[in-house]
């Protein structure tokens, strides 16, 4: 039961060009349904990534890691990336790695390059092992499959306990060029982003050199995937890939100081940032869609701070499910953030155009009655002003209900 | 439905001399059951208290802090603590603090001593404003009611979404003389004490000097009441007091090298824990009660954390919920401890006796069966070698049930 989250269309996402993919039913954890990814990209790509600050990071993000760091340092493209979902691949020691590592060399035969030319990418069960000769098996249907126009078939093959596909495209013009950015991503649950979410990839055919594109992969995280929770857990699987095939017909981008790097950079975070909220929207058991928007603090890890206090309180959380605007467990979470020298007194709460607090206690115009008509509402924005600096911070969460404790019980099963 | 936590006897709580306690049922916030406990302290004795480290610390929380400070400061005793559930009176700014004020005013009219004397302390609704009125109009019902057998009454006067009044009481032999441990607390959400939990009381006999009970509190409080957890919420609430009336045939104990109080701590420690695990088990919709040990670690403070992340995470508790052996969440939420440079594959986890997780991986002993069958116990220890150095810790939590959500999406209503 996703918030405000429609069904992506597939002639709304924009093939790029230099990009393919292909999906296929290899059975990984349940049978007749689509869990493995194979994407191609040409030879001139460049590739970025951010991945998981989880020290138990997965088998596939420490190949990928290791992998993306070799052809940096060596100049060789990555020409591939290879996903699959039902296993983690997590948890599994020696094994896990020689199975992140066997899968690469399969993708790579298939693709005609190197093992290292490949990223391998993982989601679903932790500490089980990959049934890696069912993923192998189903290589050659996903690499028949691939094609320019399969983004949302990508979007349906990463997902696990999604309940919606979550892709999104922009296109924009630099210099008279129309360039295209589209991205696919998926996560429900265990989303407390730490570099980027459960898994992202987006994609331009934007020329952007590859040290460029891996500064704006962190700064696009940073504004994206690292700005929401559903849960507070960060995944050991969390990655977040950025693609520029380069296809477009325009010398390359390769420093800020180009002016169309700021107009490219802003698509893409558009697009990530769509994703990410999508996430939010999607997240297990969601009924309510809540922006967090914190003003007035020193810095803009303070605002941070503050806001994930809001956002992860299990019992600001379970108010919003209930719509009871029980508003007092907000004002509770501000001041459990960490700000040592937080003075309660200085801090206003609003929510939307409510004014809720003040001066440490209620604010004398507000009426629970108008509470209660904000907390009904499916998308809701609190404000929270803390009357110490001119730093702000905005994240995107939803509330706790029920279906999470179901989902999260029954996951398994 | 609390964990194999019983109802306490009164027969079982042994009186503490110089110590008397009185409830009534003041309408707080519902009619017909108790709410407001009164507690007279003989002049004789030392109190000492921890409080939240929330920084918007409730109203009573800031009036007992400073009644506190200054009783030390000039050498006045305290001799009243009043006690009302159903209102936290906490978010209700300068209102809120005459309101503690004029029950602190009242308390002292009644016990005959002066306001500084007295300590007050609130549990309930946050951001609503104190019925003052109906508190002051049940203290005359409290004043009749004292006496020093009324331990249990008291303990039932406290609870908010408690199921189950938490006392403990232990006596002990020091020199040839029996010395007496009592103490009372609630607390069952919003359970993540920063100091102290939401409220205990514990009063001893023993003769203990107000400087060495201040240090004493505190060293008590970090083995029990803050090594809990049900939520990770820390309330703005929470209190924790310590009353030495002093009314034992003995000369005071006013230093560590006293060798009597290792004995007097140990008991006040045993009690003090045992109340705290009877927060745990009845932890709002608790079903499993479960001990995390992590041990090997470099410090005690990174023990805690690992064992804290184990403890707050979202996923481990629906797991437990659902005997779900799905342990590699357990391995996920100790990546995400904090921890820079842990490395995983030094790290070895059990499920009771059961070899779970070691090299990075799964424990080639490892069986799904044997996960299943501890996961479906009721009482569970977690237990986590680091493998890089001597430190450990341990904390007690609950699991994360469907109950949890009702209670705190239902709370006000």
């Amino acid at each position: 039961m996703a918030v405000n989250l429609p069904v992506p269309l597939a002639g709304d996402l924009a093939p790029v060009a230099g990009v393919e993919l292909g999906c296929a039913e290899a059975g990984i954890r349940k049978p007749g349904r689509k869990d493995l990814l194979l994407v191609r990209i040409d030879a001139g790509a460049s590739v970025a990534a951010v991945f998981t600050g989880n020290r138990y990071s997965a088998a596939p993000v420490q190949v990928a890691r290791a992998h993306l760091a070799a052809a940096h340092a060596q100049g060789t493209p990555i020409r591939g990336l290879v996903v699959n979902t039902g296993c983690a691949n997590a948890g599994t020691g020696a094994r896990g790695l020689d199975d992140a590592r066997s899968t690469c060399s399969a993708a790579a035969a298939a693709l005609g390059c190197a093992a290292a030319q490949v990223l391998p990418f993982s989601t679903g069960v932790i500490m089980e092992p990959l049934p890696l000769a069912r993923l192998l098996a189903g290589l050659p249907q996903a690499l028949r499959a691939l094609g320019p126009d399969q983004w949302l078939p990508a979007a349906q093959a990463i997902m696990t306990t999604d309940t919606v596909p979550k892709a999104a495209s922009r296109s924009l013009a630099v210099d008279g060029r129309a360039l295209t950015v589209t991205g696919i991503a998926k996560g429900s649950g265990m989303i407390h982003p730490d570099m980027a979410t459960m898994l992202g990839f987006v994609a331009t055919d934007a020329p952007i050199a590859a040290e460029l594109l891996q500064r704006m992969v962190r700064r696009v995280a940073d504004r994206s995937f690292n700005c929401i929770t559903v849960d507070g857990d960060t995944s050991t699987n969390d990655a977040f890939v950025l693609i520029a095939s380069g296809r477009a017909a325009m010398p390359p981008i390769a420093s800020e100081q180009d002016p169309r790097c700021a107009a490219v950079e802003e698509a893409i975070g558009a697009v990530a940032l769509q994703l990410a909220q999508a996430i939010v929207r999607d997240g297990e058991g969601a009924t309510k869609f809540i922006e967090i928007t914190v003003q007035g603090a020193r810095s803009p890890a303070e605002a941070r701070a503050v806001a994930g206090a809001i956002a992860r309180s299990p019992l600001v959380k379970t108010a919003f499910f209930a719509s009871d605007p029980n508003l007092g467990r907000i004002l509770a979470a501000i001041g459990n953030a960490g700000v040592a020298d937080l003075d309660p007194d200085r801090v206003q709460l609003f929510l939307d155009a409510v004014p809720v607090a003040r001066d440490g206690g209620p604010h004398p115009l507000y009426r629970e009655e108008d509470g209660r008509r904000v907390m009904q509402r499916a998308e809701i924005l609190v404000r929270a002003e803390l009357g110490r600096g001119d730093a702000a911070a905005t994240v995107w969460t939803c509330d706790l209900s029920h279906d999470y404790v179901s989902i999260n019980a029954d996951y398994r099963s």
